[in-house]
């Protein structure tokens, strides 16, 4: 046989295991499909995490019985299981209570109003929604509901729940999504007398659904009598994590204040400078692809959104000035070409960060692998 | 059957799938291996752009047929393809000439040096280093060498520039490694009379391999001469952009000095801020997971060689005096309270960005998602 066609004997023979890995991922597909069908119907919960290690372990050692690097095997079967997880989004969920709760999402219109209404009913329980056009209809619905859940944009929601609370009754349960807790918290507990908890969903409405998503809980009054809801979420696949209101706003000013921010202080500087990103893109290594599209994607949705994120209130602004007054700090070496108090200042952060520093070696090491795959 | 069995029985089904897929996974990388090595053997490229493009497309065809998610399928190929390739790392490549050529690596015993140095053997070639220990070796070597790149760190290039140009036969080839390109084309121009090239390899000495890398090409003086080397590169597998150097240095101050310092500049504010980076992972989506990974990442490494990087040189000292300057300009919005100022920046931002926003939000979201399957 030539060179020329063994090759091209050798590529059919690629495509043909490719088309058998596809058929068994289909068939595997179908079998874990039945397998969560069974469960909601038996209410079992649908994804166990000690299973899913347990079953990451015996794969790793099988694919490294055969001379596959495990850590591959391992990235190729967590795809595999969120694929599945995916799939289950239109799928039912098991119900955390043996009767229907009747909650109210007041902005339920709204992205993330939107989404935990489907979960709701997905689960048995009967959802209602509250927005601008029907407010009229909350008289109607008051006495019904066991909890009500305020989920509109952070700059409106003191004023929601100061006007909602009074229409309620005593036992309903008061809580809300606002991205900040210390405030709606106080606001809630002021204004209602019956149970209050904080919640704040850690995602974006746009996640195919709440598996594995983190729902950081905070203590109001009663919340024990919340605990359904904290159930209900756990079988929807979510995470939950307990948190002190000043806390979570600390960090969140970090985390929601001061990103957003310097997303807009890196977009608006190569305006400025007049850095096309299209051109940058030409130069750029895969994990400075990413960095450009995370920023990139900022400018893609709504202003005002953000405005409101970075200007939710004094502490989140106070931040931003201290955070400012830092890069002074560190401009001066700069500006005195001290590359010596540069290094100091470096080796004072790696102390500081101490072991986080080479784990997240490790873990970006995956990362910028995954990305140098898909993007360049 | 009890629905404890049958679950049981489904599992076992479902391990049985995943063991076949390692199978046929193991079967397929024979197969590519035995490829790879015909076409190394027959001095073919190894990776055909154009044929990667059409198999991906006939691959979600057919993911598609059996109602699987194609995106999903494409990332599942492009991860089972990157495998083929960093098994690779270990074999042969093809030489871009008929007689090997003699190459010395200035700096030869660093990441970037023994990274190329092995590459230089796999395909043939003959490779020399040149380092703090074995400068005497210089004369001895001179005469051979058919080119020579300096890969020192960036401080003291133009020096070792400098001091071995004097040595080289005219017609050998002067090339450099370092990350700012206009000074050391400069310097190399200055101090030898053949040809000159200046090349920056675009990715860390940590790859697996060269595959879908990019190597940034400057002209100097008689760079055809070089083409021999580009040549090599392409098989290697790289990308190669060939780039004006004034305009490379620009895009570089910004990719390079801007981001490590705003990476020193959040780091330390964590510090300041005592935000304990284990703490912010429990409140971490998977993206923001994923940024303080990347910014931890550079505290496990060298505080010299990112003082290097930063302090570079004037112009990217100046450029980190204007980011200041710019970032002073935004403040003003944050201590004014000027939520209508920060939305007409965003906007001018969303304007100049034009449609990569767009992009950018599709693209993002792919990472989000894969990121979601891994760290959370």
């Amino acid at each position: 046989m030539s060179e020329k066609d063994q090759l091209k004997k050798q590529r059919t023979q690629i495509d043909d295991i490719d088309e058998q890995i596809l058929d068994l991922l289909k068939t595997r597909k179908d079998v874990v499909q039945d397998v969560i069908k069974r469960k909601v119907e038996n209410q079992l919960p649908v994804f166990v995490a000690g299973r899913e290690e347990e079953k990451t372990e015996s794969f790793r050692r099988k694919a490294a019985d055969r001379g596959i690097d495990p850590d591959w095997a391992e990235d190729f079967l967590r795809m595999v299981m969120a694929a599945s997880r995916a799939a289950q989004s239109a799928e039912k969920f098991p119900s955390a209570t043996e009767e229907p709760k009747h909650i109210l999402y007041v902005g339920g219109e709204g992205g993330m109003g939107s989404l935990y209404r489907r979960f709701t009913e997905s689960s048995g329980h009967i959802s209602y929604s509250l927005d601008k056009g029907n407010w009229y209809q909350l008289e109607e619905m008051a006495p019904k509901l066991d909890m009500v859940i305020i989920t509109v944009p952070i700059n409106v929601s003191i004023d929601v729940i100061r006007r909602i609370a009074p229409k309620l009754k005593p036992d309903t349960i008061l809580a809300d999504f606002t991205s900040n807790k210390s405030e709606p918290l106080k606001a809630m507990l002021d204004a209602h007398d019956g149970p209050v908890v904080g919640l704040h969903p850690m995602h974006g409405p746009d996640v195919p659904n709440l598996s594995k998503q983190l729902m950081v809980i905070c203590s109001g009054r009663d919340s024990e009598k919340a605990d359904w809801f904290r159930e209900q979420c756990i079988l929807w696949g979510m995470r939950i994590i307990e948190a002190n209101p000043s806390k979570h706003d600390h960090v969140m000013h970090l985390v929601q204040g001061l990103r957003h921010f310097v997303a807009l202080l890196h977009g608006s500087f190569m305006k400025e400078y007049d850095l096309n990103p299209n051109e940058m893109l030409d130069y750029s290594s895969p994990i400075y692809r990413a960095e450009l599209m995370m920023t990139g994607r900022i400018f893609a949705q709504d202003a005002e959104l953000y405005a409101d994120i970075v200007f939710a209130n004094k502490e989140r602004r106070d931040l931003l000035l201290t955070f400012f007054r830092h890069h002074q700090t560190l401009m001066e070496m700069v500006e005195n070409d001290d590359k010596r108090g540069f290094i100091r200042e470096f080796e004072a952060v790696t102390d500081f960060f101490g072991k986080f520093a080479s784990q997240a070696l490790t873990e970006s090491g995956y990362l910028i692998n995954r990305l140098a795959d898909r993007f360049s």
